[in-house]
């Protein structure tokens, strides 16, 4: 796709965007795995699977509503996420810290421990980084891990007849930052799952030891996730509602605000739950839901259907396009028109 | 060293901020070399090297100072530049891009073209990232690459006895952002030393490879950084001036600003020039430039003498402390008062 040169970010949205910055990249014979999925891989001795995340004030947390430990145990947890997704186990972490000078130290020194509270917990090393200036906090993470002598878990390898599983919650996050957004502190489970994402470190593994077929981190909401494995993998992914499981915190919330729970589960992100697929009901590892299969495309399209229809709200977060989505996952855009940052 | 909490980062330093961060942390069987060096190592197989660096808009760059393509071109440089320093050879890179929503796609396009000819000069594969949006653009940048077999050559090997010797431009960079800062574009040369500093990609393997003892990439200027070898060392580092080779458009500028051209060379960063040390005149490869030697640390202290004497602007750039710096990399504080940014 042609971008045009006058267009700015919000018109063109992320993912054309990633396209054209990705588009024409010369790979070398030792990348395994390229731009386009969860972590790269690289072919050095045993394979070595990394991954670079950012976190920004005022877009992925605010300072009034996480406090700086939850900030950095959020910064190691999405970015481990990203390698358990490609079945491989984090080593190290390389963390670069951005922020304004009159920032006081005792927010970097909770960050500091939030950080490494996290990688006790992920099994990581923090290697090294950079800190630098700059207006807003910002916090860019690159993990790094061994697949041990596995393959990696790709998300072009569903493959018709496969089942579809996932690990962990979802919506929790989404719906905690809705309620922040309304001015709540409760229910307080999910104001701490949007703070910082229950991980369970090593889960990736094992669905890949168990033969995995496909595999992604639930970053941007279940079902677009879901379309990039379905797009990947060239196939028809089709979840049952009713094989889902309705935590009653997002019961609430959705009583609370008007809003289909379903809305939080099937579109909210940043729970970095998993979702994988797996050849045959044995394979599914103990802790997994299994919650549809995997089907062949249609002429058409390949996609994501819900009890055999598309879900009207299931477009995923885009950070540049904030406006158009039916979610909130955007801290700025969440705020209230009332609290403009300073 | 203890931080008060009610500091801010100004106050205290970037140098005691990181190495409050970096304190207690665990590291684990398989970290070869972890926070404090250029790259750090992982022993994953064969070992691979991994460093990360972050830009930040009117911090590292100003978008009317330095084009789109300029900055990709940098971001590349200044991270695969670490990796040179521990004689490792870069093989794939992380990009974290952060920008407003309302940034132009021309900015970017020219920015992933930077991006795509720099990491194709050094032999780099773009292996994937983050977009995110957010107030001034930020580059986080994570460089991976292979030892190749050999140990890494790291701050602490200089031994008394070694010849110190330098490759690559110094001060050019620092002159390039002082002719910026007061309004002028030329000499040209140095602008764009400014804008992209000038690697020699392989010379860092080169000198792994021919028994270099230390190695550093100078950044924060040269006998900043060759006081953090000599402190990790614990040697004294001893420079003559007159090895020096002073280059006409320093002087230029020195003459036309008032400034001695020593301080644009001796504490002048950002050229990412390497310094290193050989344990005899032999093994000193070809294109470095001997300056200086090393000898036995004092009881007092380790540190870096220029003709046997302290040299007075020996301060490295401090991100946090940049109003107390005899040098103006920053590209904020080196911006006229009288252009304030939006």
């Amino acid at each position: 796709m042609k971008l045009s040169r006058t267009a700015t970010l919000a018109e063109v949205g992320e993912f054309p965007l990633v396209a054209a910055i990705t588009n024409g990249v010369a790979l070398g014979a030792e990348v395994r795995v390229g731009p386009g999925d969860d972590a790269a891989v690289l072919a050095i001795g045993d394979a070595v699977a990394t991954s670079l995340d950012v976190l920004v004030e005022g877009v992925h947390f605010r300072r009034d509503w996480s406090e700086a430990r939850d900030v950095g145990r959020k910064a190691v947890a999405v970015n481990v996420a990203d390698l358990e997704a490609v079945g491989a186990r984090a080593a190290g972490l390389l963390v670069g810290f951005s922020a304004p000078a009159d920032l006081q130290v005792g927010w970097v020194l909770d960050f500091a421990d939030g950080l490494s509270h996290e990688s006790r917990a992920a099994g990581v090393s923090l290697l090294g980084g950079d800190v630098t200036k700059a207006r807003d906090i910002t916090v860019a993470v690159t993990a790094i891990g061994s697949l041990e002598g596995r393959d990696p878990v790709l998300r072009s390898g569903a493959r018709p007849g496969d089942l579809v599983a996932i690990h962990g919650r979802l919506g929790w996050a989404a719906a905690g930052l809705a309620v922040l957004g309304r001015g709540f502190r409760s229910p307080r489970v999910l104001v701490e799952a949007h703070r910082v994402p229950q991980i369970s470190y090593g889960a990736g593994a094992v669905a890949a030891r168990a033969g995995a077929t496909s595999m992604i981190d639930i970053s941007d909401g279940l079902l677009a996730d879901l379309g990039h494995v379905a797009q990947a993998s060239q196939v028809l992914i089709e979840l049952r509602q009713d094989a889902f499981e309705m935590a009653e915190p997002l019961q609430a919330v959705a009583a609370a605000t008007g809003a289909d729970p379903y809305t939080f589960l099937f579109s909210g992100g940043e729970d970095h739950a998993l979702a994988a697929t797996f050849p045959a009901p044995e394979a599914v590892p103990p802790g997994w839901l299994v919650v549809g299969a995997v089907g062949r495309a249609d002429d058409d399209h390949s996609g994501v259907l819900v009890d055999g229809a598309a879900w009207e709200s299931a477009a995923g977060f885009d950070h540049f396009r904030s406006g158009g989505s039916a979610r909130a996952t955007d801290a700025r855009s969440a705020a209230n028109a009332s609290e403009p940052r300073g």
